[in-house]
């Protein structure tokens, strides 16, 4: 059936019993591509006949798909066209694991953060109606986005605003607010019965034709409406605005399809709630969905993966709870990222003083704000670029009061696989501009460990921890509390950096010195507030800076030294500022990535030989 | 009355006479007051029972009092201690206008951005809980504050916490949900009538003390919540998990002592809704509310305020309504501040092109992103420090994929009395560092209306405009169309700057001239991508740079120059960058404010005196 389907209109002319076979067959390949490539295996297997019933009713060339979140569209991209590249998934080059438009005219936005979707479908379906076009707009989320505050901004909008609108509620029961579950399964067979929804469409089309009809139609509508949430129970959709259809059995084509037609139909704010079954039909995955739920290669037959490393997420959440046992004031906090952060123990050995407050940011942040005013210590583990959707209450809740809140920043720099809307690239100018910050840096597991425990126990004000995914390099010392330090002597250029980024530094320093020259390293510890001395000092020696860093250029902290180096009236011979550059970076791995940007030792070798013979000094 | 209250105890040896007469007294100090010194009238005028009553009902001294947003305080404020200080409101080294925990132990947290308090007070809550502490813990919100997705991450968290918190929803009826209004009033009735309440409560403990009795309890309590739902409309807070109390009349203390005191009882989640009148009892603010929200001095008799001038936020709207008129793709975005941010004519002739999002800056910036990606080109205007809030939907929903999204930033920089909250001073450096985004900085109303024209029309990513508050200075000159221009020619230092601050620049070239030193001044008008070339060219025949920005400190664009000064290879013989510095700065005039800070003409001058004799460089 696969090799048959090579586009999505290919669905339509398919029977039931194909179909049926068809998921089979979906099933199998994504297991074949995840197990070797990695990627998120038990939210795409859970999603297999949601998206081909979409495909089936909709047409995503024309009408609008918006994911959320977005890594449930693997389906998705095997319908339209991307199959044969499913093999190159979130590698280098590859088939990105996130929606992107740059990919295909099927993915209709980019997504990657959470409870986005129904907001852009929103403004996509008002552009639709302003410019008199008729496609439809949908939005596909997972119950665990709404949880975050701005799924909740889109959908009060959209339930006010009369568009047509399809949001689409994938829920596979992992984190749904609990009165969602509460409808009445009976109201919604009633509802999707095909002879109501007939009878529903005729009579509002005979309305339609009768003088005064509308209005009729919208008075007996309101009458339907009171006696409906006198006797029924309503859920915060109704009260919205939205049509509530469902729930839906989300592995039944047939239903799913019957209830999208009807949506389609009904030409105003609807949500449709499917229930899905998270890692559908492969039994490891079933039975423990979390643990499928972002996978490295892994063999099928056994559900085994290779070991995980060690990393600083674990290194993270086991200092911290080491630290929690000789402090009562000492919180977690977690925006359901309590796994992915390294809390797993702390949120076992400390329930109490563990708090996951699901996909929101701001709120996480704002309320550590309100435990740390009243005299605990919270301490908020997120990725690097999640926590930007709190940047406002960092500085309005936290940082303005000076109050000590630690942060957690993991997923620091680039993170690989996940690509473009997973990167932490902004953190280290973000971060190092709010007032009041202290920003760290570490570069290996132990030194991860001190400062943590510094940033606990003896600092005053807000504090941040910006620390990549994986494991550590070359360099794994601890630290000895200065703000910055030298690692290598040398006299011929300074090379300087903070973070994993130490080990690229590292690393030119010996390809330089096989080849003359002598680099003096300075690792930074804290880059904010920034201490530049021993920089100072070491260009004072050598004449030319060279600063590597895994970040944005504009806010870079090598643009800092160069306020400082100016200030010191210290003439240089050579400058190289290296960074991502003011651009966005894909998917690939780590290394391949800082290649690309040249930010590993190879492109620091090269710019310091550029600058050394006095070539372009930018 | 009024002098006999010395602090909140006094309150409650007060007969309900004495109550209503100081509800009279406060009302007439507000006014008194706030025709003076200007601020937010119809709020405080609204709160005035339901601020006695919690004060009567709580000690604000211990327990914690969060407010959203804030601006309803003074009533709190003139209770605890600071009625002789009302008439410093909202000056330098005054009484704030927004709760402020430095000024006085009954401010529990700052507020000022809307819709943080549930989340803040839910941390205090947490903490008060694990610390085994007792005091209680209110968050008061107005129903704007509801449209805001943090609220609802806040309420969603809260709801399901079982930590007892009171919610206290101040519903002047100005934005709220329908469906809050939709909550019948003869089931409120039943449920504050005190009866129900006692026989409640006594129940609760009969069956905390008998064997079994919790289990009982709980069992009965959700056949209850169960039947109820069946029978009775629910509200979105009692399916989050609240106790919901109300509506009460926010006009009688003794209804809110009631409620309030029976919600301090409930020891658990707890949402009162309290209805009040904006403007209450001053006639001109009751029928005309939005224009008596935030008022400058005004006369108290007529209700007629002075004449308001120019402001650059008008120029925005009157050029963006000019622009429309001949381009159907272009939409008005605004997050509740239409007529903040001078919108209120293009929502009067462009309805369907204008969008009021409410309190939801996340959301109206990723729903520019969905009407940019199909084709409008959304333009959204809104305050530089709520921006801060839509951050990570800047980055993710809109530069990643270069979308064509305007950005109105107004009150960038200082923006006078409402302070530390309001200054829109991280702008700069926050907007610079995101990919893709082109920056302007207007320093004259025509400058506004070229380059706002130039952004809509000619521009393809997104753009953003930052403005101040207020009106144009010296500097009236239109766009030339260039990233940089040169003002004045001189031989003996580089000034450079961008925006309004050009007006101190330009001012400090003229005390310069005066002493024999000749400045050269730069005008940035573009500062993200910056093109440094003409401040380079002038810094290669003065030999010092002063930059003068209103930001803070770190990421500021003189750090990025210094990068440009370095590469170039430009040889200083002094550097200053002027900023706010790395720090909060408070309320006050803009010019009391940039003089404190050193960034005004005085402070360049002296600036430029210590470079130019060589003393300390930065």
């Amino acid at each position: 059936m696969l090799e048959r389907i090579h586009s999505p209109a290919d669905l339509r002319s398919c029977s039931r019993r194909e179909l049926d076979a068809l998921c089979g067959e979906l099933r199998t390949f994504l297991l074949q591509t995840v197990s070797k490539t990695g990627g998120h295996l038990a939210s795409n297997l859970g999603a297999v006949e949601l998206t081909v019933a979409i495909h089936r009713v909709f047409d995503t060339g024309r009408d609008r798909l918006v994911f959320d979140v977005g890594h449930q569209c693997y389906v998705h991209k095997i319908l339209t066209g991307r199959a044969e590249l499913m093999h190159t998934l979130r590698q280098f080059g590859g088939v990105a694991g996130f929606p992107k438009p740059m990919e295909s005219d099927h993915d209709a936005f980019i997504a990657g953060h959470a409870s986005n979707s129904v907001s852009v479908a929103l403004g996509m379906a008002r552009a639709r109606t302003l410019q008199q076009k008729d496609y439809s707009v949908l939005a596909l989320l997972g119950d665990g986005a709404l949880t975050g505050g701005l799924a909740y901004e889109g959908l009060n909008d959209a339930g006010d605003s009369h568009e047509p609108l399809i949001v689409i509620l994938n829920d596979n029961g992992m984190s749904i607010n609990p009165n969602v579950g509460g409808i009445s399964s009976h109201l919604a067979s009633i509802r999707t019965r095909k002879s109501y929804y007939t009878f529903k469409k005729n009579y509002r089309r005979l309305m339609a034709h009768l003088p005064g009809g509308q209005g009729l139609y919208r008075f007996n509508h309101r009458i339907k409406t009171a006696l409906k949430k006198m006797f029924w129970p309503c859920t915060m959709f109704e009260d919205m605005g939205f049509t509530y259809l469902g729930p839906v059995d989300g592995h039944s084509i047939e239903r799913l399809c019957t209830t999208l037609e009807w949506a389609k139909e009904l030409n105003s704010p609807v949500l449709v709630h499917v229930k899905t079954q998270k890692g559908r039909g492969y039994p490891p995955a079933e039975s423990n969905p979390n643990r499928y739920h972002g996978v490295g290669p892994f063999d099928i037959e056994t559900g085994v993966s290779g070991e995980k490393k060690a990393d600083f997420s674990a290194v993270f959440g086991q200092t911290l709870e080491e630290i929690a046992a000789g402090d009562s004031r000492i919180c977690a906090v977690t925006a359901a990222m309590g796994e992915g952060t390294g809390l797993e123990n702390f949120s076992r050995y400390y329930p109490h003083r563990f708090f996951d407050v699901g996909i929101a940011e701001g709120h996480a942040v704002a309320m550590a704000g309100g435990m740390a005013k009243q005299g605990l210590v919270p301490v908020f583990a997120v990725y690097s670029s999640f926590l930007q959707r709190g940047y406002d209450q960092l500085i309005h809740d936290v940082a303005l009061q000076n109050l000590h809140a630690v942060f957690g920043v993991d997923r620091s720099g680039l993170v690989g696989a996940d690509g473009a809307t997973h990167h932490g690239l902004a953190d280290a100018a973000y971060l190092s501009a709010i007032p009041n910050m202290t920003l760290y840096s570490p570069a290996s597991f132990q030194e991860l460990r001190d400062m943590l425990r510094h940033a606990v126990l003896e600092e005053t004000g807000p504090v941040a921890l910006r620390y990549p995914r994986g494991g550590e390099g070359r360099y794994t010392a601890g630290w000895n509390g200065t703000a910055a330090v030298r690692l290598r002597e040398g006299t011929d250029v300074t090379l300087a950096a903070y973070g994993t980024m130490v080990n690229e530094v590292l690393q030119a320093a010996d390809v330089l010195s096989e080849r003359g020259v002598q680099a003096e390293v300075i690792k930074l510890n804290c880059i904010a507030p920034l201490e530049p001395e021993l920089v100072l000092h070491s260009i004072e020696k050598t004449g030319v800076l060279v600063v590597a860093e895994e970040c944005f250029h504009t806010g870079s902290v090598g643009q800092r030294l160069c306020e400082a180096v100016l200030a010191r009236g210290i003439v240089l011979r050579g400058l190289r500022l290296l960074s991502c550059g003011d651009r966005f970076v894909y998917q690939g791995s780590v290394s391949q990535l800082r290649e690309s940007v040249g930010i590993n030792a190879k492109g620091i070798v090269q710019a310091v030989c550029e600058v050394c013979h006095g070539k372009d000094a930018t």
